[in-house]
């Protein structure tokens, strides 16, 4: 199947809610995706015809989200799983990454021996948004020696423009829903 | 490879980390696991040994850790995969259920029509503890009409006795840590 096939597929599982999380908001529910395992492998065969020409060591997935395909797509890739996480989740020496929220501040946390020096990085998460929460990932796997090569989503909100705060490349999966 | 031989190539992959996430306690580190793709294939093939004789139909996994495996393991099942998430993650009608926490309580909400009437469902969590959180996410099954037919973890606190709490048959792939 053709990328843009996989992709009308998706978009046709997608749900859409009016008002989620808050008023306003047309939420886009990628939940029926994963209770159909044809409409996940799809996903994950769709991210990885993009990443087809590219080295991939590590991909790293943001909590909570990103843990839902990112462990599955570098199974399938050969590469490593990395979570970045809110403070105080992961044991062991970490390195922290503050960002943004649109109430107050987060802090994000990698495992400081997770990634190797010079290993080629993907970050994964369902939606880009403001890019905050993107962003601090990215700035955690510089500071532990990776190299950020590629930022992979299924959805964005793309009048936030949150792609702008990311430097290197971003491919959304399901782009202009 | 057989399950114990298996077992032993997993428990290898753990690091232990004392007084985390708090004194006294020593926290297995289970990201090992999910950096090497090799042994978070094992883990998946642990699991799929335990349960090659039973029907599996949708594959329930708790907010965040159940993520990291779940979809995986319900992908090469060909089950669905279905999230239990904290309070006001997930959109549409939900069916909630309340669990005891160390200090207070906490609410698991999962979407009223994520499971058929009937299906047979197996919930995973990377760790038991005192079973407070894998036995609301049951409760919540069974009030969507799912059939919970077993719970799988990673790991087990088993001075916790937390599966004395849970209503189904429980498998610990790397139990006795």
């Amino acid at each position: 199947m053709s990328l843009s096939e996989i992709q009308t597929t998706l978009k046709g599982k997608l749900r859409q809610f009016q008002d989620f999380p808050s008023k306003g908001i047309l939420f886009e529910d990628i939940m029926p995706i994963f209770q159909d395992p044809k409409a996940f492998q799809l996903l994950l065969d769709g991210l990885k015809l993009h990443l087809k020409d590219k080295k991939v060591d590590v991909i790293v997935g943001l909590d909570a989200r990103g843990f839902l395909f990112g462990p599955a797509l570098a199974l399938q890739l050969g590469a490593a799983f990395v979570p970045v996480r809110k403070q105080g989740k992961l044991p062991g020496p970490t390195v922290q990454a503050v960002y943004e929220k649109e109430y107050g501040q987060d802090i994000f946390e990698i495992q400081a021996d997770a990634i190797k020096p010079g290993q080629s990085v993907v970050i994964v998460d369902d939606i880009i948004a403001t890019g905050g929460s993107a962003s601090a990932a990215g700035e955690l796997v510089t500071k532990i020696g990776g190299s950020v090569t590629e930022y992979l989503f299924i959805l964005e909100l793309l009048f936030l423009k949150g792609r702008d705060k990311l430097n290197a490349p971003v491919f959304t999966l399901l782009a202009g829903q």
